[in-house]
């Protein structure tokens, strides 16, 4: 089911910039029995990416009535918001009168197999590379062509691939978010030239320091990578994901994980 | 006018993968009297395109036929060939059933003032920069947030603005490309890296040296851009526009401008 500005409807307006131009920003929404987990996170990194882009936010208290439209009646859910700067006239340039766009789309809960969480997933590196830009950087923007072509590298014989940035530092998967465990200590990339903020990532990065794990944010070399102790996945979606093979290595489960896991928001069902 | 698919409609499914995540080309046709001014040229650079992005293309002839149904008994006119991955369920990764999605949109030409041709432009230096992605360098692909981000940094003080790269280099306006004189030879930016390689780039550099004007594809700091004798910009719609001033300082039209408006697909309307 998709609700176009509140109308129940499956089409919008071939002018849209966001087809376009790719003009605008999506979240992902995991909705539970109608409740949306960490909602909070979702809506502050979709109002700060307005920001950023320009583009007038709707408010927080419609979005929520339209996600839990969809959602009423199911036990989980996928909700996307996808927020466009709506439709205009030819050209890259805004014009004031241009009304942003906003697309809901319900999906069902993936099917992802339950030993992906407790065994771990295997992981490739990807040839594409995502491109240094800071504008855009941490933006959950749908300019998404670079992992488009990353995901075209390979069909089943991985659950998800790594992706550098033009200078060889590793950045993220195609969807996910990655932490490398150096000792005691969690290590994720820094995301500041390029890669998706990811609402996880940050939970992450805030909560471990009170449980008792430091979490560093620092450029990541893909020599560290294969050094590590431990590395794992994190979405909105799949929660945690171990990481058990990347390329020819493999890599034991972390102790660390029962306990990341007791974070709100990071259950994985 | 629109045509989705060849059908007249002014809307598109909304879970086109165009509208989530900018997965797409275009090509932007000048139609004189029925007749698509370069046509050949916007042909070859779309299907080279479909291949580096893995797209199926659709049938050059098809295209032609609804391009003309969306032109006729018009002087002139603008129409844009938009191609999606058509729809697709949730996720980056292409399924084989994903049927392309082609997108046909007619304009008026727009109302630029005539004395833009023939006085020249005023031309800014925009902020924002255009990342480096060999992979993606060259494409006219439906990512464009930083050609839109750049527009947004000025109203109507300048008729375009320069981009650079991370590096500094020049590579473009936001929605043409640029030449630069020195002495008897015209200079532009390599595009291996980022920026968009226009058709009428491309003409002036395969047609140039056999008017007498050599042409030099490469690197291009900012410093040589400010000491060119002369400067313009190019796309399919303007033709040929002289810059007569970038940030504070004005450049002289070129003698070079007749000599190169007399190639084939470069005329002025």
């Amino acid at each position: 089911m998709i609700l176009v500005d509140g109308v129940a409807q499956p089409q919008v307006d071939a002018g849209d910039r966001g087809l376009h131009y790719g003009d605008g920003l999506f979240e992902t929404l995991a909705v539970f029995a109608g409740k949306i987990r960490c909602w909070e996170d979702h809506w502050r990194r979709l109002s700060e990416g307005c920001q950023r882009l320009g583009l007038p936010c709707p408010d927080q208290g419609l979005l929520e009535r339209e996600v839990s439209e969809l959602s009423k009646h199911a036990r989980r859910k996928v909700v996307k918001i996808l927020l466009t700067r709506g439709s205009g006239p030819r050209g890259y340039r805004i014009y004031p009168e241009a009304t942003p766009r906003r697309i809901l789309v319900a999906s069902d809960w993936p099917d992802y197999p339950p030993q992906h969480a407790e065994k771990g997933v295997r992981v490739r590196l990807c040839q594409t590379r995502l491109g240094h830009n800071s504008a855009l950087a941490g933006l959950k923007h749908c300019n998404r062509l670079e992992q488009v072509l990353a995901r075209q590298e390979w069909r089943d014989e991985a659950e998800e691939g790594l992706m550098l940035d033009p200078d060889g530092n590793v950045i993220e998967g195609t969807m996910s978010n990655v932490f490398l465990v150096r000792g005691d200590t969690l290590v994720t990339p820094d995301l500041s030239q390029c890669g998706v903020a990811g609402v996880t990532r940050q939970r992450i990065i805030d909560r471990s320091p009170q449980l008792g794990i430091p979490v560093e944010v620092s450029k990541v070399g893909l020599e560290q990578v294969y050094e590590a102790q431990a590395l794992f996945l994190c979405n909105t979606l799949i929660g945690l994901w171990p990481i058990r093979s990347f390329e020819d290595r493999s890599y034991p489960p972390s102790d660390l994980l029962p306990t990341l896991r007791t974070i709100d928001g990071l259950e994985t069902s």
